[in-house]
């Protein structure tokens, strides 16, 4: 056996899981061609619409949250398809590349890193380009920790040319608002392991009856990731078509159950009043925000090293001596800024005992940040 | 939560699973990139290099194992590829339709369900096709209980077009030898839930220089699949490039160590006799095995329903009135024929109670076998 130690994980997923969900993955092993499995999935189906806010179908895959982007852009995307891709971090360049990877034709709308690409320039993209597949967009951008603003606007701006709206909410699903009917949203992406708060190694995804009968009708060349097997063996038998990761998908259920328990209106909240503390005490740490306050997440807390601290020295102290978990930068941003996932079960005393830590960290390693930053963040 | 009963699991995967296996799920979670991480990384690699008899890169996936031999295909067949496939079931045809759907052209060398292609035809498949790009065995075929006998003889007939040699080995690996080196096997694919007898999630495939060669110089159409993206990121970092299941991984881990104590060679024959008393016992009970018993299967137990047994009525009254669970047929086997998976902690308490409940059942329905097949098939 390998004993790591018992962190508290504040980094942008995995996150830290409660005392039950972990608990449900020792349910003893059933057969996923059972009725056992069969409750077990319309039980979870259940739970996920109230969380999706949605009436669609959504679908559950044993693979990470990019399994699951991947499966909305090869069961969607086809040679030549146009697509508008909000572009302003690792997550949405990658997402661009899968779509080209596709044979799609990724028409991105750039912002630079801590911004996010304005509802105009969007709408711009949509004037200058003809006959739009779809808009895809990573709603939090877990490498820079902004959100996407303009969500709810998307609805009228797709109906031209009926364009699917697809949306990346791994990072900030169930920490945010994400109400797929309201937003017209017709495939919603997310993961379990960030703010729903579940062990990794399951994804979701909803999807409308528009992008249902398109998956339908145009299969996609992979049987691994194929949304029309998931749904036809849900249909007919309430099973998935390829051996589920049981144990994660009763982990899920039980992590559902505290979602429904707690209100999911309660626990958005919750999101971001932590995220609110974290931004206002960072800054009066005098740590400089890497978001622009105007898009700032809920959900990850992206900061700009100060000269003097090393990514290395602060993160391995923080871990080492006070067993708190904070991220690194991602991809361009590796050594340049550090991030805290304010996810799942995040409350007063993660904050609390992150903030202490930090700043004992801090003091261990001879670092005096000046205030100076806290106006304009705050 | 939903709490079904504990059940003896004799379906041919997910089957059993250790206690020690299933507590190592709840180790804390840890960030998956980091050395706690690594350390657990490094570990499984060396594991797993002893039950694939193998020197070769290992990369686990967080899939089924149909996950991972659809990365077998993507990342090895391209358009207009030539690839022998001995189809002899369900999970062979599968095979043959996934190497299709990636481009390649599938040269079935067929037997009939319950029988093996022979040796000889896939040597005339070779004789009568040049340039063959790789053959690709489902070794042990799930949906009718046979297992291919000949797998130390291809290692010639592969050397003329130095074609790549795939096997499929989910459903048999670590309960029948698969000496990876010794018999030029370039991708083995495994998954969790099977003879490891950890929970299912993961899946492993060992790659030859030459297949990881091939795959780093014409890289696939996917990222969640892509295993030079897995292997870069093991060679960097020893980390995965995707949020890995780490629960599963952590299970993994721990059924590996039970392997290593057991020693590989003492499982494999553990499984074989098991095998070996289900297979004598059930026709002395009057069953009629599906496979013929020159090329049985040691990990799957393949039996005929003789008339007047309802493959609902007899497995739902083994599940309710026994707690045993054991499958139906697969495909286009439903209600023709049953299985029991002989699997990872197999041993004689198992067999006995499966034995003992399956007799039972035939009792309380009424049903009775002659022993007329025993000399058939002992």
């Amino acid at each position: 056996m390998i004993y790591p130690p018992e962190y508290l994980v504040m980094i942008p997923g995995p996150t830290n899981v409660p005392y039950r969900v972990m608990q449900a993955m020792l349910t003893p092993i059933i057969n996923h061609r059972s009725d056992d499995f069969r409750m077990l999935y319309r039980s979870l189906q259940e739970k996920l619409k109230y969380v999706f806010q949605t009436e669609n179908d959504i679908v559950v895959l044993t693979s990470s949250g990019t399994g699951a982007v991947e499966a909305s852009v090869v069961n969607l995307i086809r040679k030549g398809d146009r697509v508008i891709v909000p572009v302003n971090g690792e997550f949405s360049e990658r997402l661009a590349k899968m779509i080209e990877l596709a044979g799609g034709e990724a028409i991105k709308v750039k912002a630079p890193y801590g911004q996010i690409p304005s509802f105009e320039q969007v709408k711009e993209a949509f004037d200058n380009n003809k006959n739009i597949k779809a808009l895809y967009v990573v709603y939090n951008e877990t490498s820079t920790g902004t959100r996407i603003t303009w969500l709810d606007k998307v609805k009228d701006l797709i109906a031209r040319d009926d364009s699917y709206f697809v949306v990346d909410a791994v990072s900030n699903f169930a920490g945010d608002d994400m109400p797929v009917d309201k937003w017209g949203v017709d495939v919603c992406v997310t993961a379990s392991q960030k703010c729903i708060a579940a062990p990794p190694g399951v994804a979701m995804l909803s999807l409308s009856d528009r992008a249902k009968r398109f998956m339908q009708d145009n299969p996609p060349n992979t049987l691994y990731l194929n949304i029309p097997r998931y749904l036809k063996y849900y249909a007919e038998s309430a099973e998935t078509p390829f051996t589920p990761a049981l144990p994660l998908f009763f982990a899920l259920h039980e992590a559902l159950t505290i979602i429904e328990e707690e209100g999911l209106e309660n626990r958005i909240r919750r999101h971001k009043e932590c995220a609110n503390i974290f931004y206002y005490e960072f800054a009066k740490m005098g740590f400089e925000h890497f978001a622009d306050s105007k898009c700032r997440s809920h959900t990850v807390i992206a900061l700009k090293y100060p000269a003097g601290l090393d990514d290395k020295r602060f993160r391995s102290t923080l871990a080492n001596e006070f067993k708190v978990l904070v991220a690194g930068g991602f991809g361009d941003m590796k050594g340049k800024l550090w991030r805290v996932g304010c996810m799942g079960e995040v409350n007063s005393y993660h904050v609390k005992r992150t903030l202490a830590s930090v700043a004992s960290t801090l003091d261990m390693l001879g670092v005096k940040l000046t205030t100076a930053t806290l106006q304009k963040h705050s």
